[in-house]
């Protein structure tokens, strides 16, 4: 019989920053289930007393003391929380006296920065990285391909589009993405809008049983979904990308993270944060 | 004239905890040139030790010690990186013993669990929700609409196709959108299609002079972008909101993560971790 264990992400914000940190030091630990709630914008005292009300209700009925992980910036919010029978896990109070003490500086207090609209100009750049995104998905357009910060190849279904819309929301970059159709593949031949753009490319593919898969599930026993079809794609895709110095990787077992972050890596394209 | 200090933050897998994590905290201390960078995939002993050769010449060059924001877990690479001439401060470190002692066990130390493809279901449900939201944008297929946790709605240019993107990448939902038109508006009734859906709903609108802005941006001096027009859709949208008992934000002044943390709050959608 496993263990149960509450967690609550709390935060004066949206709580993503608490649920990051939380579910990073979770991940550490088998066997317990963790039953994880998010409880946003508890910006005020009466919200934090209800919310130590809730969990100290929870801590008397099920059996096991809830752990508290919070990234609430303000004093008298975090007083109240601590408080509250649980493990309370706070980021600032944990950190800032350190950071504090080595930058010989004041911390703000203030909260929201980490995921609030800090710098229009940021916002702004976010917005138009994920239109650019979309626009110059799946070749649709190459009207400004040549802005792209990188782009995408790979035969239909590897995940050029999920990894696209990834890059351009969390880190403002200028993402598109091209398909590599059959005739590209068997002439070993780039589409010929992205010839002049080679330095932009950045090349995926996955194991072939997991695309036939992908691909059965759009269109059951269709040739375009047979293993013969999707081996050959990524045989030819692979055989390219390597005569042409183009870095790849097989995604199979990566996250759109994973795969994002190495992207970048390889092509030096630097983070933004938002 | 503005101190620069160096921020390194660290992980042997993509760094977005650490980035999370570090860019929390230093959003409470002005005054200061943070100059960031991630360094993702240190995960031998060689990559290791020479991230510590580059910051300890950093240190040494730049005149102010550098900050290390880790989320190593591995023991052995997380000493070599302690030993660098910097403020390091380690997630793991910090809470992890806290957590063995509170939960009686021991941290299973495993990397990349935090943004790996921990579990294959998972990371399926959020690209299927990322290709529904891609078909369901403004109103383009009303196919799965039925099938939809949330279905954005505002005027055109008020930021529902990134909250819907953000929606189903970061959470795994199915989230859809829908633009209210000219005729929507002046009659004060919803689209035809979205009328059943009506419990699935949630409003957007912005500030007038905000709007006028982006329509601007998209075709100058048309009617389309015009202050007047602008203020109309979006005095007869929140009306309409308020009539129909719509839940709705002005999200003029919020990040894609607040809209997204509100509206699913509002509705009652609990988060999904990847």
């Amino acid at each position: 019989m496993s263990i149960n264990v509450n967690v609550f992400f709390v935060s004066d914000r949206t709580g993503i920053t608490a649920e990051t940190l939380g579910n990073s030091l979770l991940t550490q630990f088998d066997g317990i289930d963790f039953r994880k709630s998010t409880l946003p914008f508890i910006n005020t005292v009466e919200k934090a007393r209800s919310t130590v009300d809730y969990i100290n209700h929870l801590a008397e009925t099920s059996g096991s003391r809830p752990i508290l992980v919070s990234t609430t910036v303000s004093d008298d919010i975090r007083a109240i929380l601590r408080g509250a029978n649980s493990l309370f896990l706070d980021l600032f109070d944990t950190f800032i006296p350190v950071l504090e003490l080595e930058l010989n500086l004041h911390a703000t207090n203030t909260a929201g920065r980490a995921h609030g609209v800090a710098d229009t100009k940021r916002y702004y750049a976010r917005i138009d990285a994920m239109n650019f995104a979309l626009e110059h998905d799946d070749g649709q357009s190459s009207r400004g391909l040549a802005s792209a910060d990188i782009i995408l190849i790979a035969p239909s279904r590897c995940g050029k589009t999920p990894t696209t819309l990834y890059l351009a929301m969390q880190h403002g970059i200028f993402a598109a993405n091209f398909p590599l159709i059959e005739e590209d593949l068997e002439d070993q031949k780039l589409p010929r809008t992205i010839v002049p753009l080679s330095e932009k490319l950045f090349g995926l593919i996955v194991d072939p049983d997991r695309l036939h898969q992908i691909r059965s599930e759009r269109r059951p026993g269709s040739e375009y979904a047979s293993l013969r079809q999707c081996s050959f794609e990524l045989r030819q895709a692979e055989a390219m990308y390597r005569r042409l110095g183009i870095p790849y990787v097989n995604s199979t077992t990566m996250s759109i993270e994973e795969i994002a972050t190495l992207a970048m890596q390889e092509k030096g394209i630097r983070k933004q944060s938002f």
